[in-house]
This record gives C-alpha cells, structure tokens and sequence, in this order.
C-alpha cells in the first residue's frame, strides 16, 4: 500500500500544504487542517497527508509538485498576503513553469475592498498563468486554482470562505459514514477482541484513540467507511462485544 | 534554499511526523506539533517540516527513511498502543532493517504499571534491535529512539513527559530569540516598510502573520534569530516604523 492508497469506496484523494514559519515555531496553532479534514470528508474526498513546510520557495515548489502527482487534489493554506514572506502564489506559479500575471478581475474585486490598491497590495492580485481565481467573500484578495492545486488564505476565516465557494466543485457524491464510542478500558484490554472485529469488517477503518480523562485511560473506537450499514453494523459488534467484557458502565453511547 | 536549509545560526533541525488516522479525518485536533515546536526551539533546535500521514506501513517507511536523511533530528508521535492499528514500531524497524524484539527493560519498567501484560501490552514492550528506550514517566509503556529517530506516544500527556526526559539530549545550548508585537494594520499598508527592515536584517526571520480579531484586521509581526540583540534591534525598528506610518495607538506593546 502507497500514501495514495484507494480508500474503501475508491473515494478522491487530497492533501494539505499548510506553508508558513509561525506554525513551525510553534507560535500559531494551526486551525485549518481540522476544518478541511472534517468538511473534505463530507464531501467524499478523504485527506490522506497534509504537510507543514516552512516559506521558503524551493521547499514549497518541490512539496507542491511531488503531491501534485500523488493525490487528486492538493490544498495549500497560508502565504498569499502582500508581505515580503508571503511567497506561495510566485513558487507555485514556478512549481507550474508558468509566469505570475496580473488578474483584471482580481484587481477589480479588491477594489470593492474599499482599500488602497498600492504594490503591496496588487502583489495578491497575481495569480500564475491560467489559473483560476477563488472567491474570497470575507477579505476581497482571492485564492487561485490551478489545475488540481487549490491555493487557500491562511487565516481560518478567510480559508473557510474561500472553501465555501468550492463546495459543489469538490463534492465526490460520496460521503464518508462514521461512527464511534467511548470505552473507559484500557487499550490493552480491547486490543484483542478489537481486532477480531476489524479483521471481520475489512471493507471499513476500524481505530481506537486512546484518552486521558479526569484520570481515567480510555479509548474512542471509530469506525469509518462509504458504507452505512456495514458501519452500523460494525458499530454494534463493537458496542456489544465491549459490554460483555466490561459491563455497561464502561461503555459510552455510540454516536 | 532546502527544506534543510541551516538556520541563522547553523542550529540542529527537527521534523515530526504524526502518525494517525484521527487527525486526517478531524476527527482529533492535534496537539503535539505546537508543544514540541515550542520546546524545540527553547533547547536551540529548529522544527523545519512536520507530516501528518495515515496508519499504512509503506507510508510510515517511506517518510522515516526521507526525512531522518534531511534532519538532524525525526520525531513520530501516534501508533505505538496495543491495538491492530497501531503499527508505527513494526513499521520504524521494518524502516531500519531490523527486527522488532522484546525489551525486558520495557516490560520490567511495565509491569510497575499493574496491569496484566496480555499479548496486546506485549506488543508495546517491542522495540526495534538495538532502539534506546524513552521512559514514560505517565503510563509506563515506553517510546524508543532508533539513531536520529525518537518515537513517541500520540496522546499529548504522555508525549509531552516522555519529551521531558529528553531534554538533557537534546539541548543544543543556543536559544532561539524571538519577538512579536501586534499591529493593528492592513498587511497591505505595512507591506513596504517591513520588507525594508527584513532586508536590513536579512541574518533574522522578520515574518507577518495577518490575524481577524473582534472585525478588525491586523498583523503580528515577529522576529526570530539566534542573536538576541539583533533580535531586539529589529523589533525596536519596527515598533518605531510602525508608530511612525500609523500613530502609536495601532501599535501593541512587544513581547
């Protein structure tokens, strides 16, 4: 198996470029990976690797084109705002051996920004040749697409507006069913009979997460697929399995 | 430039790689990137790339192998439970060429753990020929340390106190310096004086990170390098510049 394994139904990859110093510092937390893993699920698009790499142009144009190749769509966040660090929009331009030109249309949307189009700024109106502008209804500066490689902002807010606009786009028809329970056992004591589930429901992504709860060790056990009843399914075995081995009182709601 | 590329001071690097299903579908927030970003860099050490991948052992090989080549140091956080998803020690050693074997060290250290070690906690007790073990302070099962590679456990409390035992090792007796003052700026009206004083200080990372708050825009600006004065002469640049082009009550207090 390959990081570009198909998932169970065959679903659209993606992966996720978040590009900028300040999460590899650890002064900013990131909040886009979550958001994106979780919305690009609904879709149907299984996030099957993200990266964080830091604002420098050979790393960025290396990452973008290796993953390009690898998985059905690529995200990037961070990068496109009209600072000297802000690079990503020339290297992924570069990643395409296009040029960088200036997009009227861009430039007419920023206007209704009510803000001085100085140099700075009209930096974030150029998008690599042929791309496809991204709407920003939140800040005006847009992102760009090109080909499979979707440029995003990098703050939250403005990376989940522009994503808003590619919902039917990106929608696989597929989605992605998903259940799980909290089991206050330790993973060692579930580990065996868990694993007799998950060999039986093979089609599905049987997982548990262990916890530190008020003290307490326990584990979420999740079961993820493209099919409904076999996760229903699977869920009950879990759910039923786990009382008999430990009572219900360890066990959770399934939800 | 690399993703290797040498820090200001020729400082050691660091990636991490996070290891599980979990984050990928969003269903967890991770935790870990952020803590050991910032604990890296207090001991002198530069996170430069962090992966987050799936649960697949060619995957797990495939990354372990690239980047403990390109860093000095490799972190794996996730995968080293009981459970049949948990597969991240079979897959370092598989990476390494070598056999997974009991530890007794690990299993002495586990059974202070009071808890009966099954087959499933046996399988945490096994680490690759010839690994170090990383005590667990929290839960006993350990991490391991393979040449530049250190793997540790995913839940946040135990992979913050296995770290801790670290530190000693890792200490490369060079501090990053860092500060950061918040503007309340367009980026766009900054963009111009910034870039001049990051080329005047071209030895440090001058950075911009645009931030919403409370339906305002600003950006915090941050300087980072191995020489604490130059670090203090870039911010006070900065804070004057700023002051300035926009009046002091658009200008935060440095930290």
């Amino acid at each position: 198996m390959s990081a570009s394994k198909p998932s169970p139904a065959e679903l659209p990859t993606a992966s996720l470029i978040i590009i900028g110093n300040e999460i590899l510092s650890g002064k900013t937390q990131d909040a886009n990976l979550q958001f994106l893993a979780e919305e690009l699920g609904k879709l149907g698009v299984q996030l099957t690797e993200a990266r964080v790499i830091a604002d420098v142009e050979q790393t960025i144009i290396t990452t973008v084109n290796e993953l390009r190749e690898k998985y059905t769509y690529v995200f990037t966040t961070g990068g496109i705002g009209p600072t000297h660090d802000d690079i990503t929009a020339l290297s992924v331009a570069r990643a395409f051996g296009r040029e960088l030109v200036l997009d009227q249309t861009a430039v007419e949307g920023m206007t209704r920004g009510n803000i001085e189009l100085n140099e700075a700024r009209l930096k974030m109106a150029h998008v690599p040749e042929g791309a496809t502008l991204i709407q920003n209804p939140r800040s005006f500066a847009p992102g760009f697409k090109i080909e499979n490689v979707y440029v995003l902002a990098g703050i939250p807010s403005v990376a989940r507006a522009m994503f808003g606009t590619l919902l039917d786009e990106l929608n696989a028809g597929v989605a992605i069913h998903s259940a799980n329970v909290d089991v206050y056992l330790k993973e060692g004591d579930i580990a065996k009979p868990l694993e007799t589930i998950a060999l039986e429901f093979a089609d599905l992504d049987v997982g548990s997460y262990p916890f530190s709860r008020d003290g307490r060790f326990g584990a979420n056990l999740v079961v993820r697929g493209a099919d409904a009843e076999r996760v229903a399914a699977a869920m009950d075995s879990i759910v039923s399995t786990m009382i008999d081995a430990a009572g219900a009182e360890n066990v959770g709601e399934p939800s």
